[in-house]
């Protein structure tokens, strides 16, 4: 069975009968099960998890989309989170027996629908049509606001799908393939933050590190230790035991240990499956021979 | 959602039809997966595994168990494999959110079950009335053949359900709680076989090793290297980094290296969570951080 996730994030987070009902349409799409949303009312924004097989996602995302364009109106919209559209960002993630070419075309499925609903869409990460829309908050450069100028410097700006056109009520929206991140913390056994800050450079991609490592490091005060905090954003590429041994070595050159880790929030199997090759050195281990495994068939 | 499995032996590994039809009293039990089955002929015995909620286990085991008594003759059957009844054994085996008492719970339902049935019924393993009775082969000494006079002798032999009386057709039965066994084998870079027997002798519990497991060493000629083959039989109480790392110290101290390990058959998920606390040290980690276990909910 393939597994594909999504998690869009709207910019409704206050008014909790809308988003009830962009939750309803997700609820009502068969084989997709909704297993998350929360709201910031700060932010003005919610982010709602999903999965299922892929064309299921789809539909599911191809309703939430609709319900949302309709009950949003980005010309009221205020909040303390940059966003630029009503279906602000929705990346789709490839979760189980999916490869990314496949997540690609489902997302730009989900692209070419809102583009023909009259909303300006431009596809990032995986899904990227020039290399410098990599990235989200290069695409949403200037937010909602700026759309109606970027809209007139086509060169620049023209969209993937939809008309180069402002839309004043929905925005615009970032769609795409991207991995499943593993934001992954590695607590140390020294209350010197200086050496978390210099681990965190040397395994993140911005000073040389890991291609696929964001990090940074903190003081935990209340407990005594410093962080290495991390976000994996492939998993497959750069593997979680490899990045967490790099901290354990240059840790140890400092005389320091590792206390502990922290995964935050979730983990796909397949990350799992590098760590029981890694560490069990269970090189021929698949996921399939986990007994519960059966039950996802 | 509460996940019990079981993996009953019956007596019938040649005739393909009586096994077809054991196999969907089990698959027509509403809530039940069977995910394998598979016969042996000269054994003359076939294994069936299915799983899913408790209470559907067990409807699944009483109509699995009425059908073998219905088909299977013990006073015809031959075989190599020792047995002793039509239904030979079937283990309970608690995969997720089941503690061992719940499991012993069902595994005395359905003996009292087949105890009605009218065939002698005796518990092994967590479910034993008698510490001597916690393995199968002491049990089933002497076989099918031995019923008749071992039901004379009640104050060794009293089945813990049923009639202390032979019963020709479907012979005798043993169930019980067991936890799920992981084979584990762990190769090492050397060709001398007496390494991998002295470090199977260091870590099982025979020779003073760790209480739940079994292991041997044997050579694996055509790979030239050894192998320690082991059982983990309670990945809870032993697991399985302790053993893995245990047979690395030992193999060290002869300058021998592991050269990788396998996972023979299953794993449940709760090893992989002790695996995740090892050797990623994420004191904390839950198996309900995997993003594919929402989908098991």
């Amino acid at each position: 069975m393939k597994i594909l996730m999504s998690v869009p994030n709207i910019s409704e987070g206050r008014n909790r009968d809308v988003v009830e009902q962009v939750a309803d349409a997700i609820r009502h799409t068969p084989g997709v099960k909704l297993i998350d949303y929360s709201s910031d009312p700060d932010h003005n924004r919610s982010v709602l998890t999903y999965l299922g097989e892929p064309e299921a996602v789809l539909e599911a995302s191809k309703a939430m989309a609709a319900k949302a364009f309709e009950l949003i109106d980005m010309a009221q919209q205020q909040g303390s989170h940059p966003r630029m559209g009503a279906v602000d960002v929705a990346p789709f993630i490839p979760i189980r027996h999916m490869d990314t070419a496949e997540a690609i075309e489902i997302s730009r499925q989900f692209g070419r629908f809102v583009g023909e609903l009259g909303v300006p869409v431009y596809y990032y990460r995986e899904s990227a049509t020039r290399p410098e829309w990599y990235d989200l908050p290069t695409i949403r450069k200037g937010q909602y606001e700026a759309l109606p100028e970027k809209l007139k410097d086509l060169a620049t700006w023209q969209p993937d799908e939809g008309p180069a056109v402002f839309n004043a009520k929905a925005g615009a929206m970032v769609t795409g393939c991207r991995f499943p991140l593993i934001a992954f913390n590695v607590n140390l056994r020294t209350t010197d933050v200086s050496i978390a800050k210099r681990i965190g450079e040397a395994v993140r991609y911005k000073n040389g590190g890991f291609r696929y490592v964001q990090g940074m490091g903190l003081a935990l005060e209340e407990q005594g230790m410093v962080q290495v905090s991390m976000n994996l954003t492939n998993y497959l590429e750069t593997p979680l035991p490899r990045v967490l041994e790099t901290v354990r070595m240059e840790a140890a050159r400092h005389g320091v240990a590792v206390a502990g880790t922290e995964i935050i929030g979730t983990i796909p199997l397949g990350a799992i499956e590098e760590i029981m090759k890694h560490y069990v050195q269970a090189h021929d281990f698949k996921l399939d021979q986990i007994i519960e495994m059966a039950l996802l068939e």
